[in-house]
C-alpha cells in the first residue's frame, strides 16, 4: 500500500492504521487483538503506540509463542488468560471494584483474561471463582462481596444460568460473558449466550462468547463515570 | 383403509389404530393426543378406549372448542393445561409426591398440563409455582417442599435455569421441561432447552418443549416403581 | 394454589409470588412484564405493588386492549412503546443523560420503549432517531449530542451496524438493543443481535431483541451509580 | 485468589471449589469432569475428596494421558469409556438392574461411559449392545432383559430411533442418549437428539449428546428411590 | 409481458410457459402445484393440457376454496390430500404395488397427498396407516403387506423413525417422507427430515418435508420401470 | 422529538430524517421503504421530497390499503409488485437493457418489484418469466435475450439454481435474487439464498431474499455507469 | 458382554450383531461401515460374513491405514472412492445400467464411492464427471447417456443444482448426493442438500450428504427389480 | 473414465472437462480452483488452458506448497492472498478504478485475493486497507478515493458493517465480501454475511464468505462494460 500516513489522528503503517485520535475520542487507549497478527506486526503496532505516549498497551488472544517473540519489548505475559501487557500495569483509577465470577474451573481463562483486562485498565479486581449455580451456596456464601461490587462481570458456560442468580441479589449492572466450555448441544458457547440474553433478571447486558477483554472494558468504563 | 380390523392387541378404526395391549406392555393405557385429530374422531377413540375397559382417559392439547364437542362424553375440562379427562381421575397409586416446579406465572399452562396429567395417572402432586431464580430466595424458602419429593418437575422457558438450580439442592430426579415462554432469541423455548441439556448440576433429563404430559408421564412411571 | 402467602419478602397471590424484597435487594422495585398475562392478574399484581408501598408501577408489553380494561387503575399509557405506568413518572434522580439513539423509523417502538423505562426508573433522556449509517452525516450531525450522553442505548434492526459506529466516537458505555425490524435473512432480529455481539468496537453490551426495557434497566443503574 | 477457604460444606482450592456438602444435600458425592482440567488438577481434587471421606471417586472424560499421571492414586481406567476410578466400585445397593443398551458399535464409549458410572454409583447394570432398529429381530430377541429392567438407558446416534422403539415395549422409564455418531446431516448429535425429544412414545427423557455419565446418574437416582 | 408463444415445447401464457414436451422427455406430464396460483390462473393452465391432450390432469396443494371455483372443469377434489384431479384417473399401468405407510393419524394429508397422487400416475396402491414404532407390533401384524411391495412410501413426523425399521424388514427401495407434525424441537418436520437422512438402514432416500407428491412421482417412475 | 429540522442535507420530521443530500452523494434519490410506515407518514415523506424537487418517488412494499389511502398524491399503484410511485416514471437513462428473469410464477411479485424499480429508476427493462431449470429448453430458447443484456436480475425460490445457468452462458453481471417461494426445507428462501451465495458459476452476486428493489437498485447503477 | 451368540438370524461378536439375516429380508447381504472401527474388528466381521457364505463383502469409509492392514484377507482397495472389497466384485445382475453424474471434479470421491459401491452390487455403471451447470453445454452433450440410463445418481456440492437440471431432462428416478464440497456458506454440504430437497424438478429424492454409497445400494435396489 | 475428448468447447481430461468455450460466452476465460485438486492436476489444466491460447491462468486457493510444486509452470505466487498466476498480468483495459476496501488488517488475504484477481482480469486497483467503522474518521479521510471507483469491493468480518457506510457515501455499486474473521458467535463469517444481505444502505450486493475472486470477478465484468 503506497498511501502515506499523513492524516491527523492515525499512523498507517500500511497494513493497519493505528488509531491515536481514540483516547481521545473514548477515553480508553487502543488495544491490540492479537489473533491473526504476527508477532512481527504486534510489535511494530506496539512500539508505534508506545512512541505516540501510550504507557500501558494490552495485547489480547496472544498465544505464548508470540509473546516469546515479543521479549524485546519487555512484555509480562499471563498464560492462563493469553493477555500480554507492555509497560506497566496503572495504579487503580476506578470508582469502586470490579468483581469477576465465573462458574467453574473450566471458565478460568475467560475469566482471567477479564480481570486482567480490568486491573490494566486502573481498576481494582476482586475474583470469585467456581460459583456455579449446582452448589447455590457457594454463591451466597459470598453474596458480601457481590453487594460491594460497582459492576460485575459474570462469566459462565455450559446453561449460562450464573448472571440470572446474580442480577436477583444485587442492584449494580452486570456484564455477562458466555464461555464455550461445554459438549454437545452447548454448541460452542451458543446455549449459553443465548440463555444470558433471555435472563428472566433485570440488569444483564451480553457480549460475545468468550469475550472477557469486552466485558472488561465496558466495566471500566462504567466504573470510571 | 379397506383393511379389517383383526389383529390382536389393537383396534383398527382405519384412521387410527387403537393399541389396547400397552397397558399390558407398559403399564399405562393409551393417552389421547388431541392436536390435529377432529373432535369426532377424539370422542371415537375414546369410546373405543372405554369399551375395552380403560377407566380413566386423558386428551392432551384438547382446545376448548373441542372439548365443548365432546360433553357428551361427560368430559372434565381443565381449560389453561388444555386437558380433558373422560372418566375419573383414580386415587393415587404412586409411592411418594411429585412436585412440579415452575420459574413464572407465564410457565403455567404447561406446568398444570404436568400436574393434571400426574393426578389422572394415580399421582400425589405438589404445585410450587413462579420460583424463578431471579428471586432465588422464593425457591429456597420452599426448600422443604423440594426435599420432601420422590420426583420433581422443574418447568421454563427464558434461560431456563431452574432445574439447574433445584436439581443442586435434592437427591431425587429431576426432570426439565422447557417451555416457549420468552421472546427473540429464545427461539420459541430453544434456549431454555438447550440450556436445560447443559446443566452443571447432574440428576437431570429432558423433555420436548411445552411437553408438560411427558414429564408427567415419566415422573409417574418413577414414582410408580 | 393453596401455599399461603407467608413468607417475607414476598407476597404469594397463588399465581404470581410478588417480590418486594426486590427494591431492598436490586434498588429498583419489580416490573411487570404484561405479555401473557390477563388484565385482571395486571391489576392485582399493580395493586399489591402499591399497597406494599411502591409509587410507580411500570408495565411492559401491554397492548391497548389490556390497557383499556386498566383504566380504573389511573393507568397511563404509551402506544408506541406499549408501555403503561400506573402512578407518576418520578423526577430525574440519575447523574446525567441517557442518550437513545436508533437507526430507522420502525425502530422507534423499542425505543420508545427504552426512552419511557428510562425516564419512570429517574432518568434525563434524549432521543436521537434515524441516525442509520447509511447515510452517516445524519449520526456525525449530532456527536455533541452523544459526547454528553452518560450512557447510551443504540437501537437498530436490519445489519445492525449503529452501536459500532457510535461506541467508536463516544467514552461512555453503549447499550446496544437488536430489533426485529427487516425482512428476509434478517430472520427476525437475529442479524442485528449478531452483529452487535461481534461489533469491531469496545464498548459494547447487548440485550435481546426487542429488549428496550432490559437496556434502559441497566442504563439507569449505570446513570444511578 | 486469596480468598482463605472458610465456609462450611466446601473446600476453597483457588481453582475449584470442592463440595463436599453435595452428598449430603444430592445423596450423591460429587464427580470430577476431566476434560478441560490438568492432571495435577484432577489429582488435588481427588485427594480432597478422599481426604473428606468419599471411598470411590469417578473421574469422567478423562483421556489415557492424564490418567497415565494420576497412576500415584492408584487409578483404574477404562479407556473406551475414557473413565476413571480412585477408591473401589462399590457392591450393587440398587433395587434393581440398569440395562444400558445402544444402537451401533460406534456407540460403545458412550454407553460404555454409562454402564460403568452405573456401576461406580451401586448398581447392577446389564448391557444391550448393537440393537440397532434396521434389524428390529436384534432388538425383539432381547425383550426379556428390557422386559426386567427398572430403568434402561437407550444410546443412539445417526436417527436415534432406538429409545422409541424400546420405550414402546417396557413399562420403566428409559432415558436416552444421543451420541454424535454419524456424518453429514447428522451434525454431530443434534439429529438423534431432536429426534430423542420428539419421540412418539411416552416415558422418555433425554440428556445432552454423548453425555452417558448423566443417563447413568439419573438411572442411578431412580434405581435407588 | 409481450413475448409471443412461439417456441416448440412449451405455450406461453404470459405469467407460465407451460411445458408440452415434458411428457416426451420424462415420461409423465406436467403437474399443476396449486399453492401460490390464483383459480383463475389454475384453470387456464389446466385448460392449455387438455387442449394439447392430456387426459389427467393432477393439481396438488389446492385449497378448498380454489377447487370450488374450479367445479366448471369437472374437477374431483380430495379434501385430507389437497388434491384436485381433472380428467379420469387412469387404470394402474405400474407393475407392481406401491404401499403407503404412515406412523400416525396426524401424517394422513401427507399420506393420501402421495396415495392420490401414485393412483394418478396409474399405480396400485396400497394404504397402511398409524403403524409408528412406538407400539412396533402394528407394523409387524403388516409385514407381509410390505414384503409384497415394489415401492415403499414411509410417511413420518415428530422422530421420523418410521422408514429406518421398514428399510429393515424389506428388499424394495423406501422413499422417506417427513411430515410436519409434531411440536417444540420438531421444528415443522425438520428433525423428522434429519432423522430420516441419516438412518440406519440403507435403501432410503428422502423427500422434501410434507411432499407426498414428489415421493409417489418417483415412486410411480420407479413402478412402470 | 422536539429537535428542529437545522441541519444541511436532511429535513427532519421528528419520526424521520429525510436525507435530500443523498442523490448528490448517491446519485439516486432517497425511496421510502412502505412497510412498518403509516399511511400518513409515507404521505409526509412523498410531500418532503417532492417539495425538494425530487420528480419521481418509489415506495416499496406498499400494500393495497396504504396505497388507497394515497390516493391523493396522484400515486400509480402496481399491486403484485406492490410497488407505489407518486409523480412520473422517467424515460430510459440507462446504457442498455436490464433483463429481469425468473424461474416460476410464483416468482413473480419479487421479479415485479425488480422490473419496475428498475424502469422507475430509468432504465429499459426486458422480462423474461417462468424459465426455471427444471425445462432448461425454455431458458435455452431465451438465449438471445440474455445475450443482449447489461445487467441480469435472476429471481428463484426452492433451490435457487437460475443464476447458475444463466451466468454460465453471458458475460455481464448477474444479480441473484432469492424468493421465500417454496415449503418445509426452503426455509421461508434461506435455501435459495445460500444456493446462491455457493454458485459454481462466476459472476453473480446476491441481495437479500425478496428484495428485488435492492437488485433493481444495483442493477441501475450498473446500467448507469 | 457375556451374552452367548444363540439367536437364529444372527453371530453375537460381543461388540458387534452380524447380521446373516439381512439377504434374506432385504435381498443385499451386510455392508460394513468401516469408520470408527479398528482394522481388527472389521476383519472379524468380514471374517465372520465369509464364512457365512457372503461372496463379495463391501467395505466403505476405509481409509488407506485399514485397508494395509487387511491385506492379509485377500482386500481391493479403491483409495479415491475410500473403498474396499473382500471377495470378487460379480458380474452385472441389473436391467440396465446406473448412470453417476458429477458436477465438479472435487466431488470425485463421493461419485466413485457411488460407482464402485453400485458395481460390487452387481450393476453396470457409467460415469459422466464434471459436468456442472455453469457449463450447460457439457452436461446437454452427453444427453444421450441420461437417457438410456435405469436410474440415475446425481452428485453435487456447493449450490447442489445438477439434479435439478437433469430430472428435467429425463424420465428414470434421479437420486441426488450432496456432498460437502465448498466453503463459507456451503457448511459442509448442508447447501446442497437442502437445495436438492427443493428442487423444482419431479423425481428427485435425496440422500445424506457424501453419501454415495446409500445412493447406490438404493439404485442397485431399483436396478434390481 | 473412457470418454473421449471429442466435443467442441470443452477438452476432456478424464477427471476434468476444461472449458475453452468460455471465454466467448461469457468474455471472461475459465479460472482454477485451486482448493481439493493435485498440483499434478492444476498443471495439466493449466497447460491445457495454456496450448488453448489463454495467456494469464489464475489460480485461486492455491497453498504454498502446490505453488511451489508448479514451479515449472514459471507460477508467479502471491502467499498472503494464496493467488498463483501463471503467464503474466495483463495491462488494465477496464474503464475505470476499482477500489477494494477492508476493515481489519486481519481481512487482508481475502482482500488480497480480491486485488489481485482484479488486477489480473485486466483492471486498474486501488487498495484502502483497515477502514473499519469503530474509527469512522479513518474511513471518511479517504472519501476521495471512495468517490472516484467506478466500483467498490468492500470486506469485512465480524460485524461487516463496512459496506453500508461505504454505500452510503458512493453512486457506483458496491460488492460485499464477507471474511470468516471473528469468534464466538460470528460463526465463521456467517454474522457478517447476514448483515451484508441486511444493509440498510441501497446499492449492495453480496458475494460469499471469504470470497474475494468472485467480488473481483464481477466487479472486472463491471468495470468493463
Amino acid at each position: 500500500m503506497s498511501d502515506q500516513s499523513r492524516h491527523a489522528g492515525f499512523t498507517d503503517l500500511g497494513f493497519a492504521k493505528v488509531d491515536h485520535d481514540r483516547a481521545r475520542r473514548t477515553g480508553i487507549a487502543e488495544v491490540v487483538f492479537g489473533e491473526g497478527k504476527t508477532a512481527e506486526h504486534i510489535g511494530q503496532i506496539c512500539q508505534t503506540m508506545q512512541d505516540a505516549g501510550q504507557e500501558c498497551v494490552l495485547i489480547t488472544r496472544l498465544d505464548a509463542d508470540k509473546a516469546a517473540q515479543l521479549d524485546g519489548l519487555g512484555i509480562q505475559y499471563f498464560e492462563q488468560a493469553r493477555v500480554g501487557i507492555v509497560g506497566r500495569i496503572p495504579q487503580p483509577t476506578g470508582k469502586g471494584t470490579v468483581v469477576v465470577a465465573c462458574a467453574g474451573t473450566s471458565d478460568l481463562p475467560v475469566a482471567e483474561e477479564a480481570a486482567i483486562t480490568a486491573e490494566a485498565l486502573g481498576n481494582q479486581v476482586s475474583r470469585l471463582f467456581d460459583v456455579g449455580v449446582a452448589g447455590i451456596h457457594r454463591l451466597l456464601a459470598h453474596e458480601d462481596v457481590l453487594q460491594q461490587a460497582r459492576v460485575i462481570i459474570a462469566v459462565a458456560g455450559m446453561e449460562g444460568a450464573l448472571p440470572s442468580v446474580i442480577a436477583g441479589l444485587v442492584s449494580c449492572p452486570v456484564i455477562a460473558v458466555p464461555t464455550s466450555v461445554g459438549y454437545g448441544a452447548s454448541f460452542g458457547g451458543v446455549t449459553a449466550l443465548l440463555a444470558m440474553l433471555n435472563s428472566c433478571a433485570s440488569g444483564i447486558s451480553v457480549v460475545n462468547i468468550d469475550n472477557g477483554f469486552g466485558a472488561a472494558y465496558q466495566a471500566s468504563q462504567i466504573n470510571h463515570l
